[in-house]
């Protein structure tokens, strides 16, 4: 299996890890965080996001795109906030003809911490631990990386499954 | 003055309309509604509404974007649907180095009805009486084009404006 980019995105912040899956192992590749100035406007907020994910797709060239999939935000201000973010992350994937695989918070953080009621401080530390990176990355770039764990076992388990299937019918594809 | 190109954005049909501002006059050059298959999945709403935009800006080359400025949607849930319609059409804009203009849904209709509470139905009239249609155009067609003409005669007020103070100072620039 080759690279995954996990995305946690926001108007202001918007987290990015990508990690390398090869049988069964998690490898860290890189992460960060792109920051949108204070004084941009929201299209120029989101053109440095579809930009910046560009520029980091084309870098290191990701085979797959997860992202935390939403279905209740706090209130419609911050909803349309995120959604907006979100959009332009998500174009940013067709844009490269990534496949992007969506997943619910709660399915993240049982993922990667066991239990889907965990805080953003022992996400990070589980991503620090799963990983073997020698400082906790930050909180946004933390939450990209796990969401990018949660699919790469997800995956893993689906061609498991598949297998398993396979292998019962008696034949190989 | 060239070519301007409305958008209402939506995650189930975005309306476009596009119209030609010269010497104060607006005329209809072409409006449409893009609509995304029922089965499709969010991101390839997303990608739909991207490519779309990114073909009709490629073929009649507008010179500026207009899009409604939402502040406050019914709830979550469709303010999230919403934004992520609005950032995939915004980045479409972006990706063609199109300036994007933002107005209020009130100042949208008090710019083409002469009400700020005008409702659909005579949104759809005034823009077919002002542009000079044979039939109105669709609900989301007609909005497009009414947020290009409410950006039309913005920047001609702009422009008049400017001309003013230009003339005051005693120069032309």
């Amino acid at each position: 299996m080759a690279l995954i980019l996990g995305v946690d995105p926001g108007s202001r912040k918007t987290g990015y890890g990508i990690i390398h899956q090869q049988a069964g192992r998690s490898t860290y590749v890189a992460s960060g965080v792109i920051r949108m100035g204070e004084l941009l406007s929201l299209p120029e907020r989101l053109k440095v996001i579809f930009d910046s994910l560009n520029e980091i797709i084309a870098l290191h060239m990701p085979a797959q795109f997860a992202i935390e999939q939403v279905f209740m935000a706090k209130n419609p201000s911050s909803a349309l906030k995120l959604g907006q973010a979100r959009g332009a992350a998500i174009v940013a994937a067709n844009f490269h003809n990534l496949p992007v695989f969506e997943y619910e918070a709660r399915k993240v953080k049982q993922s990667v911490v066991g239990t889907g009621a965990a805080d953003k401080s022992q996400v990070q530390h589980m991503v620090k631990t799963l990983l073997k990176l020698p400082v906790s990355p930050q909180e946004d770039a933390a939450d990209a990386l796990a969401v990018a764990i949660c699919h790469a076992n997800s995956h893993q388990l689906l061609v498991r499954m598949a297998s398993a299937r396979q292998f019962r019918r008696g034949r190989v594809v």
